[in-house]
C-alpha cells in the first residue's frame, strides 16, 4: 500500500513536504512570490467564484458599544497594565460588525475552503472528485471544507485529534465528511493525513497558508466595504480590525484594502505567546512556533508564510495589537449581553483591542479627531456551546 | 402627606383599584368593552406614533432549524410525555423569526411603553410632563418605560423590588428613571406606588393590561408581515406563536391578524402552574393567580383582563401549547449554538412548542401537507447575563 501512495503521488508530480503547506507547494515557488498574487481583483474574482455558495453576513451596529468604546477608561483601570499612569485616551468609534458568526458553518471559513475548491475543480476538473480533499483541523475549517466538498460533491477526508469535542466532530460529519481520527500532536496528525493520502490519493487544502484560502477570506472585506456603503454613503472606513490566527483573514482582508484608504489592523491574544505575529513583527522576523491554550481557539497558531508576507508588510497592515484572556472575556460579555449575538471568543480580539488598548485608542484619538473613527470590525465566528460559554463565566 | 396624596387623586379622578389596571380604569369601563377598540386599524395607527422611537427588527432565517424542527421526534423521545406510544408527526416547518432580542432595551416592551407614553402625551399633554409616569417591574416593561419617559421628556419613576439584579437596577437607571425599591410581594410595591403617586400624582403605565400597550406590542406582528411578504412574495404566513405572560404581545398579535387568514397561536411554560392561560382556556375561566419561578421569568404572570378577552376568544387566537423547563432549556442551547442569537428562556417557548408539542405538530402535518408551513416565531427578548446561561447549563 505505501509503495502505491507513493507512486501515485510521484505520478502526479506532488511532494509532502508539510501537511500545512503542501498544496502550496504544488502550485507556488516561494511564499514572496505567492503574495505577489494576493490583489483586489484576485479577491474579487474569488467573490464572483463563491457567491452563490456562501451568505452575504450582516453588517450590524450598535450604538451601546460605540457609547462604551467612546467613553475613556478610567485611571483606575489601567492600574497593572502597560498603560498604567498614563491619562486614557478619548477616542470616538463607530462600530460595522461583519458578523461571520453567522456565516455558513458560523465561521468565515467558509469563504476559503469554497473558494479554494472551486479553483482546484476548475484547474483539475474530475480529477478532484476521483481523489477527493483532505485536511487536518479539529475547528472551523474541518467543517468548511467539509462543506464545501459535499456541495460540490467531492469526498472529503478530514483528520480531527481523538480528543475533539463531540459536537465538532458530529457537526464535520454531518456535511458528509468522512472523520478519521488521530492523535492530538501536529506529528501524529500529519501521519494519519499521509497514510489517507495514499490509501485515497486525495489533496491537501490547507486552512489558511494559500493565495486562494486567502482571497477567498478576503471577500469579507469586499462586502463589509459595500455594506459600510449602503448604510453610511460615501463615507469611506477609517480603519479595519480583524482576529490573526493564521492569518488567512487578515491578508485576506489586507489585500482587499490595499489600494484605498482604509486601513487595516490585526488583533491576538497575549496569552501564553499567542501574540506569535505582533512579536515578530517588533523583532523583524516571524515566529515559527507557538504553545498556547489561549480561551481564543482558533487564535494557536503561528501565522502562515504568505499571510506573513502580507501582514509583515507596513503598506498593507498597519499594526497589530494583542489583549489579554480577561479583556476577550469582558468583550464577549458585552457583545452576548448587550447586542445579544452569540460570538466565539477568537472572533472578539478585535473589538477587545478597541475597548482596552489604549495605544491603539489613542491613535484613533489623535488621528480621528472629534469626528471620530468608522470601524469594520470582523466577528470571525460564533462556534461555541453554552457549556464552554458556562466554563468561561460559571 | 396621606391626605394629600388621597386628595389629589380625587381630584384627578383617579381611583387606585389595581396597581396594574389603574390606568385602565381612567379610560376603559370593562374589559370585553376595551377589547372591541383592538382592531387592525389601531395596530397600524400605534405604528404610525411609534415608528420614529422603535427599531424595525430583522426577521431571520435559519436553514439548521427549519430541517430540525421538520424532522420527526424520534418515539423514544416521546417516553414519558402526554404523547408517548404515539407515531411521531411530521410536520415540514419555514421558520420567521422576529428578533425582538433585537429591539431597543433588548424586548418588544419598547414598543408597549412608546406607544401608552405618546397617546398620554396625545391626550393630556404637558400635565403628563409634569406628572411623571410610574410603574412597578423588575423586567423589560421597567426598562421600556425608563427609556420611552426619558426620550420623551417624562419624568419616570420605577418600583422595583430590593432583590432585582444589579444589571436590571442599572440598567433602568441608565435610561435615567428613579429606581425606588419596595419589598418583592405585589402588595409591599403597591404600596410604594401609591406613596409615590401621593407625592408625585404620577400617572400609572400598566404593562400589559391596557389597550394602547395590547396596540403597540402588536406592531410587531404588523412588521413580521410586511418583512415575510418582503422575502418571500405573496403567500401568506401560515400561522405566528408567541409567548404569553400577561398577553400583551399575544394579544396584540391576534389583533393585527384577526382580518386575516394566518393563525396565531400561544405559548407557556407549564412550570408550577405557569399555564395560566391554557388551563383557563380548558377550564372557560381566566385563571386569576399563578405562583410559578419557571425559568422564563417574563412569563411567571397571569394573563390580564383584556388580554384574555381576546386570547379566549377562538375567531383571534386558535390555541395554547404548553412545555417544560427541559422543553425551553434544549430550545434555548439551539437558538443560541446553531443560529447564534441570544434569546431570554421566556423567548423561545413557541419555538419549543413546534419542535417539542406533538399535537401542534400534528395539526401542521396535517393541515400543511407535504408543502408545509411558513411559521413566524416571535423571539420576545434576550435580556439575559453570561451568569444566567451559566445557571442554566453549567
Amino acid at each position: 500500500m505505501r509503495r502505491v501512495h507513493v507512486r501515485k503521488w510521484r505520478r502526479s508530480g506532488v511532494r509532502v513536504i508539510d501537511a500545512c503547506t503542501s498544496l502550496l507547494h504544488i502550485t507556488m515557488t516561494s511564499p514572496a512570490v505567492a503574495a505577489q498574487s494576493l490583489t483586489p481583483a484576485a479577491v474579487q474574482a474569488a467573490y464572483d467564484l463563491i457567491q452563490p455558495y456562501v451568505h452575504r453576513t450582516p453588517l450590524l451596529t450598535c450604538k451601546t458599544l460605540d457609547a462604551i468604546a467612546s467613553t475613556p477608561q478610567t485611571p483606575e483601570a489601567l492600574v497593572g497594565t502597560p498603560f498604567e499612569g498614563q491619562s486614557p485616551a478619548h477616542p470616538h468609534f463607530r462600530f460595522f460588525f461583519k458578523c461571520e458568526n453567522l456565516q455558513r458553518i458560523g465561521a468565515f471559513k467558509a469563504r476559503g475552503a469554497f473558494h479554494a475548491l472551486l479553483r482546484l475543480l476548475e484547474e483539475r476538473g474530475d480529477e478532484v472528485k476521483q481523489r477527493g480533499v483532505i485536511t487536518h483541523s479539529s475547528g472551523n475549517h474541518a467543517q468548511a471544507l467539509a462543506l464545501a466538498a459535499s456541495t460540490l460533491g467531492v469526498p472529503a477526508y478530514i483528520v480531527m485529534p481523538r480528543i475533539s469535542t463531540p459536537s465538532k466532530i458530529a457537526g464535520t460529519q454531518s456535511h458528509g465528511a468522512e472523520v478519521i481520527f488521530s492523535g492530538s500532536t501536529s506529528v501524529e496528525r500529519e501521519a494519519v493525513v499521509a497514510d489517507i493520502q495514499a490509501k485515497t490519493n486525495a489533496i491537501l487544502v490547507p486552512p489558511y497558508d494559500h493565495v486562494h484560502i486567502i482571497c477567498g477570506q478576503g471577500t469579507t472585506a469586499l462586502e463589509l466595504e459595500a455594506q459600510h456603503t449602503e448604510q453610511v454613503g460615501s463615507r469611506a472606513l477609517d480603519a479595519v480590525i480583524t482576529p490573526i490566527g493564521g492569518g488567512g483573514l487578515n491578508s485576506g482582508v489586507a489585500t482587499w484594502f490595499s489600494d484605498k484608504s482604509t486601513r487595516v489592523f490585526g488583533a491576538e491574544p497575549t496569552f501564553e505567546g499567542a501574540d506569535d505575529c505582533r512579536r515578530g513583527l517588533e523583532a523583524g522576523k516571524r515566529v515559527e512556533a507557538v504553545g498556547t491554550l489561549t480561551i481564543a481557539d482558533g487564535l494557536r497558531t503561528p501565522v502562515g508564510l504568505i499571510n506573513w508576507e502580507v501582514i509583515s508588510n507596513k503598506e498593507r497592515v498597519e499594526g497589530v495589537f494583542a489583549v489579554t484572556e480577561e479583556q476577550i472575556k469582558a468583550t464577549m460579555r458585552l457583545v452576548l449581553e448587550r447586542m445579544k449575538v452569540v460570538v466565539e471568543p477568537s472572533a472578539v480580539v478585535g473589538l477587545a483591542v478597541c475597548l482596552f488598548d489604549e495605544n491603539f485608542r489613542r491613535r484613533v484619538e489623535q488621528e480621528g479627531g472629534k469626528e471620530g473613527w468608522d470601524v469594520g470590525v470582523v466577528f470571525s465566528g460564533g462556534n461555541t456551546t453554552v457549556e464552554a460559554i458556562s466554563k468561561l463565566f460559571g
